[in-house]
């Protein structure tokens, strides 16, 4: 069964005809006859290779407009016969072997993606193809299948190191290959024709599993897979130096660059179970990174780190991996960026441990969100839109510069609900997280906990006396925004803000109490917008 | 196009051989001739139907250990030319045309999940099968595929309605079918002979899409899909009353259902975002229910609320829908439940909004936990052992009886990372979430907002002077347990559950500091437990 097999027979059809020139005159070179079809038949006679029509072989005519032109007994028991124990009844019913089918399907997908209309899907549905594909996969014990151009020139290279021969591996893997073609092109199908009858479906093939160390945690299991077809996945992501990536790390780093992915300028996320207790963006990376990890610096170590540029050796040095004070180094799980600069990676190389990852958060291309459950999918188109308005509804309004804004809705969106982000633009100029809280079930626990951050944050950057350090907290939480994911249902999140000295809140209103709320604002001298637009994550 | 088709000639070879008596003799009744293979050919000969042996149109005959039987220049013509242009064509070839197929497939997948060997699971893979069922689905404008047993009775049905003819609208579905059915086979097959190859894959196909009113906001869309063949769906949950199920409603049905499908007697667990902010279980279901509610009576408020057995009048009544005080009204947005006795529906379907949904939690057979990233799968089985010791790790060794420590493993499972439970049991015997801290990253933050919870539900539910108050909220924290989903980190944690009254402590161990967790709570009074186990779940 693992032997090699000579191949002195191919039947070649394919659509897509490129790379067939060389093809041919590779297997003609090694003696093997060709027996074609049609257009096929006519690009390896263009060349100067002689054909055998497959009209010879079958003793039927192509029919029916080219609907029938290979599905033969002749052809189908050429492919499928056992070379060991049907040989004789092969030869009494004067079937020859074919060795190797060479053949690509009928371009159903890129027809449709053409918007083709329903008679021409239906004429490009292959009947002939997948017949021809499967019987040689099934019999790959004897019988090569190639099914993608691009393979060419390895079966042509397999030849020619093997004199001719294909070997048991390469016959193996095209026959997975082929299954897998088959069954994609009729998922195609069936997705096709059941949306057309207004009855959606989704199917999707994952492949290239890597086994994790295991997976949430240490008594389950985990794999990696990456979308079959996907252009950009976060699969592709390259482990560049440190411990084996785990399915937490890998949970937290599409965290990480999903928050820093529609950052301005250089931006930084700071991960811990999957929201992010720091980020910022700004014009100097190393600042950038400094502030958000001042949005919770004591959370920050042990974290999943993203930049949305290429790192510089600066900005790594925040780090201090290499201080002779081992409390000063900051430990961190995983750095993600699209780059590092080389002395930047020298840097970070140093830290046995840390995971040093490379991926470009643009590559993140996720159109839709997906949830699991039990035999069940919820799909939803991502949340991509920050606001539908900007529209203050207090008397009085305040201004919130649009990168600010964009910012803050940037962290509120991230966070798990409910959500509460405070944001600030520092004296440097940079938008920083200056305090969060997320995952709460009831809002007024995300509100003071976002709020009792800021003044624990603030009273740790400050240097000064006591008097002047509550002045500097009440003007610095005076100039900051705080940003709801959802509309406070009852005015006690805004006295509890008006307690924390905040003067501008951002939500996207719709509450049956949001005029209560607003009266609220009103009283307590706090100015407010509506966005229009909620961020619920859950 | 869109005419009805006379039946007037049949091919019918199936592997599964139910129902195959009755379809025939209803065929032969509508005076359609049957052209029939091998065993499917003997069962309707023994019922004493007329066949045309296939040999005699294909003029081949069947050969290579029953490879080859039906595929043939004659079959597939006759199944895929035009009836309406290739009409001289067929006549000049002496093709006639079959206007219905029946085929099912062999049975690869049965097979396979019966440990057969590599070279069975060949031979099991259907070549001429799926040749015609995509030949008869493809010409499906005259031909109608049918290839699955349950549908006969509606083909017959059909068929005597309609004068032996088939309309469009049938042999449109039976298409739809048709693709489907190849390409779930070819899946199943690649799938295999990747996982033979050691390269696992993964293909899934969901069907029959409900679209939601939106997604989790509503700016984005919405959809709701069962998992082709799967046996038990959370999609198959029955909305008995009220408002249209969200998304975000399906998302906390399925925490709701997840967080009661293990507990022993009545449960009952209430969800907001996506957390419980409430759980009990016991013997006695109003109880049960007034103790879960009684862990966030504040956030109970607009949740969605889970029991695990079917729902008794006296249960729902908790709810006070019809308080003339309107707020004692206990407003909430689903009730689900594995059924519901008579009068506790109509109880409940007197509050117009309030959905009402039927689903068993039992039938969660969530096998696989599944998380969708930009074009990448992370894979893992789902979280079910809960421990996998009992170790006390403290000099004082605690006590704490084996229904509350599931319980309360449970709890801290359900609930987001970093999470931690306190539970107790009640003076009625019933098993109590206390109170909950929850998707913070920092534990200490979870920890304070669990014990703060604990307190502010003590001081609620005690009647009596403020000394006999704290006498009281002491006592019931000291027999209280608390539960971490996941190491301490530092003795922080100790010292704060120490400060709030904790007597007992349940958690993994495996930190790089538990030598000094252990040490404070051995200086700290408190008896601490190892599990082993982690319940991180983000």
């Amino acid at each position: 069964m693992n032997q090699p097999v000579k191949i002195k027979r191919a039947l070649i059809s394919v659509s897509d005809k490129s790379g067939l020139d060389s093809l041919a005159k590779a297997l003609h070179h090694q003696g093997c006859e060709i027996i074609s079809t049609g257009g096929t038949q006519k690009v390896i006679e263009e060349n100067q290779i002689p054909v055998t029509d497959i009209n010879r072989v079958t003793g039927n005519p192509e029919a029916f407009g080219g609907r029938m032109k290979t599905i033969s007994f002749q052809i189908e028991s050429a492919l499928l016969f056992d070379r060991d124990t049907d040989k004789k009844e092969a030869d009494a019913l004067g079937i020859q072997p074919i060795d190797l089918v060479v053949c690509n399907l009928y371009p159903f997908e890129r027809v449709k993606n053409r918007g083709a209309d329903f008679e021409t899907l239906i004429e490009n549905i292959d009947i002939g193809g997948p017949t021809m594909i499967r019987a040689a996969a099934k019999n790959f014990k004897y019988v090569t299948v190639v099914t993608d151009p691009r393979d060419y020139e390895e079966l042509i290279d397999v030849l020619q190191k093997n004199d001719g021969q294909v070997p048991y591996e390469f016959r193996f893997k095209a026959m997975r290959k082929a299954y897998n073609l088959t069954a994609d092109y009729d998922s195609m199908i069936a997705s096709t024709m059941d949306e057309t009858a207004g009855a959606q479906s989704m199917r999707m093939a994952y492949g290239e599993a890597r086994t994790l160390r295991y997976g949430e945690n240490s008594h389950q299991n985990g794999l990696f897979l990456r979308k079959q077809g996907a252009v950009d996945a976060l699969y592709d992501l390259q482990a560049l130096h440190g411990k084996e990536l785990s399915f937490n790390n890998i949970v937290d780093i599409y965290s990480a660059l999903d928050s820093v992915r529609d950052l301005q300028n250089h931006g930084c996320a700071i991960i811990k179970h999957n929201n992010p207790c720091g980020l910022a963006a700004g014009d100097n990376q190393r600042t950038v990174f400094e502030r958000a990890w001042a949005g919770d610096p004591v959370s920050a170590f042990g974290s999943v780190i993203a930049f949305n540029r290429t790192v510089e050796l600066d900005t790594a040095r925040f780090l201090q991996l290499d201080n002779e004070d081992k409390m000063q180094r900051k430990f961190v799980e995983v750095v993600v960026a699209p780059d590092f600069n080389e002395d930047a990676k020298q840097y970070l190389f140093r830290h046995t441990n840390l995971r040093v990852v490379k991926f470009d958060p643009d590559n993140l291309q996720q159109e839709w969100d997906i949830k699991f459950f039990a035999g069940s999918l919820l799909v939803q188109n991502a949340d991509r839109q920050l606001y539908d308005k900007k529209e203050w509804v207090t008397d009085s309004e305040g201004s919130i510069d649009e990168d600010l804004l964009t910012f803050g809705l940037i962290a509120a969106r991230q966070l798990k609900s409910n959500a509460i982000a405070v944001v600030r633009r520092t004296e440097e100029g940079i938008l920083q997280l200056l305090g969060m809280g997320c995952g709460q079930p009831n809002r007024v626990n995300s509100t003071e906990l976002a709020l009792r951050r800021c003044h624990d944050n603030l009273k740790m950057e400050f240097e000064g006396d006591r008097q002047a350090l509550l002045e500097y907290v009440k003007t610095e939480v005076n100039n900051a925004v705080l940003i709801s994911d959802a509309f406070f249902p009852f005015p006690d999140n805004i006295e509890l803000a008006a307690k924390f000295d905040i003067k501008t809140i951002v939500q996207p209103g719709g509450s049956i109490r949001d005029k209560a709320v607003i009266q609220r604002c009103n009283e307590l001298g706090i100015q407010m917008m509506f966005t229009g637009i909620r961020h619920f994550k859950h």
